[in-house]
């Protein structure tokens, strides 16, 4: 059995193989750029591990992996456009290094690389995992549109926001296991087991992300915390926190969120100290741990050696005990 | 034999059969939007008229002509952005009805849809056309990226302009006849007879229409003519009459390229009648035939019942001879 370490290694050498021509220059280097950036290349990795579990050929496995990684690049190429964000992994983001349109283009043509590495794997098994690819990387759109549209107004339930987790960040972790289970040769239901437990931990992931930016120790961390607050972003304990907040808490609140010029440091304080008035760090390790077991119920329930399963369940523990 | 008519029917009607979920709305919306804004079909229509030479079951073609209709949709409404082009078939762009975002993120579904609907042929045929769609995707990308770096520069040889036309636009009418081709049970070497001639056509159609903008009538024409001049657009006529102006013609023709403020009817006019002084319009429509008799070659090349070629013919001969 391959570990995490070693799927990581194959990937960030292999990654090299994506052959991209010289020009237009402007079209290809933006994507080489991109690429090169680096990141934990954990969604092409759980395609090889989910292969792994069922074959010791995970040769089959290594386009689609790529494509995979190739398609993450081009949601986060396009997402920096949208979300105006200038910096991505300490480097400027496509489109402030070159500009919006060549961004634009670039994610384009990354789109249909990843559909190109997708085509080079066997034509009998584009005909078990472009399904999956497709409904998912629609299910990643549609994450993002609700991501924007929920920018917009305040009113978003538990429900709306989970659910837009899900599609935003849960589903490609997902699909990335049941897509490489499908190249082991695994069948639907077992892969849909994997499917399920990366759904699972993809969400818990999410939500320890969104728990992290306002309870951890920035030193930890390793960057400041406080920023979603800062910006208003919806996260889970905004969501839960306005759907369990009334009276002078919820004025409170308000007040925070509807403040044009306030001090930094005071606004962290004291939406934080709301936050552990409702007592969300409690509630939402609560939702976290739940989604934790289900992950690994379906682990569980998934009839292989435990030998085979142990480095995603090792994975999952190691996203989740990130510590503040 | 089905006749283009019959084919533009048959795509009209089946376009209804994408289906595309109610929500997120602004993501679906704006590609229901663009699907209904019309347009002649012309690239689904040439899927199914390639697989009609050599079949009498189009069926199988309908899916995958739908998805290069929506690849076609999907690169509209990303030019558009790129383009800063307000209008779209006389109605407001989808970056200016809705927003920027929303039409980036709608044009990257779009393009995953096409993909869905190539997906819904059988997987014996996706195994040859999936690498044509995606080659020619890649360039299409190639060749907008190419029309972006030659708008920011003056010196565009002819060789440049016309491989960058090839790529914008002639390889995906290139595309679309060889999947048709290819679906309808042709082998490689008579699919790509029909690649040259659709290759040839597009390349021959888009010199006309650089032609038409400036030399046209523009009551038959239906639009205002010289607007490619107005706004410096590298065309063929630029291109070639760069290449060949010097002296005080060249002088004269800088003058009119770099001058930031003038009288819209007087620089149409000094621009064209450097374009007649060189003799433009002999030597473009000298290249124009050159290509149509090259596209007529392939066609007669192609060992295929004449009456099974006539709709491609005729078709070859209304796209040249659009008049002034």
């Amino acid at each position: 059995m391959l570990s995490l370490l070693e799927c990581q290694s194959i990937i960030e050498l292999r990654l090299n193989d994506i052959s991209l021509p010289a020009r237009p220059a402007h079209l290809y280097e933006p994507i080489r750029y991109m690429l090169a950036l680096g990141g934990k290349r954990v969604r092409p990795s759980l395609v090889l591990l989910g292969c792994n579990i069922f074959s010791e050929d995970i040769q089959k496995a290594i386009y689609p992996a790529l494509a995979i990684e190739v398609f993450h690049n081009f949601t986060l190429m396009h997402d920096d456009i949208m979300d105006n964000s200038e910096r991505r992994r300490n480097h400027p983001s496509v489109h402030v290094r070159w500009n919006r349109n060549i961004a634009i283009l670039s994610g384009d043509a990354m789109l249909i690389k990843a559909y190109e590495l997708l085509a080079l794997s066997s034509p009998g098994d584009w005909h078990k995992i472009l399904p999956v690819f497709n409904k998912t990387a629609l299910q990643v759109c549609e994450g993002q549109q609700y991501d924007m549209d929920y920018e917009q107004r305040i009113a978003v339930t538990i429900e709306d926001y989970l659910s837009m987790v899900e599609y935003k960040t849960a589903v490609l972790l997902a699909a990335s296991l049941k897509i490489g289970a499908l190249l082991g040769g695994a069948g639907e239901k077992k892969s849909d087991l994997l499917y399920e437990f990366g759904r699972n931990i993809g969400i818990a992931f999410q939500l320890q992300d969104d728990l992290l930016d306002v309870f951890a120790d920035p030193s930890v961390f390793g960057k400041d915390t406080g920023n979603d607050i800062v910006s208003n972003k919806k996260t889970i304990l905004l969501t839960e926190a306005l759907s369990l907040a009334s009276g002078k808490i919820r004025e409170n609140l308000m007040h925070w969120l509807t403040v044009t010029e306030f001090n930094r440091k005071e606004k962290i304080d004291a939406v934080k100290s709301i936050y552990t008035a409702l007592e969300l760090e409690q509630s939402i390790n609560k939702r976290i741990r739940h989604y934790h077991e289900m992950a690994i119920a379906s682990l569980e329930n998934l009839p292989a050696e435990p030998a085979r399963k142990s480095e995603l369940l090792a994975f999952s523990n190691f996203l989740i005990q990130r510590k503040k």
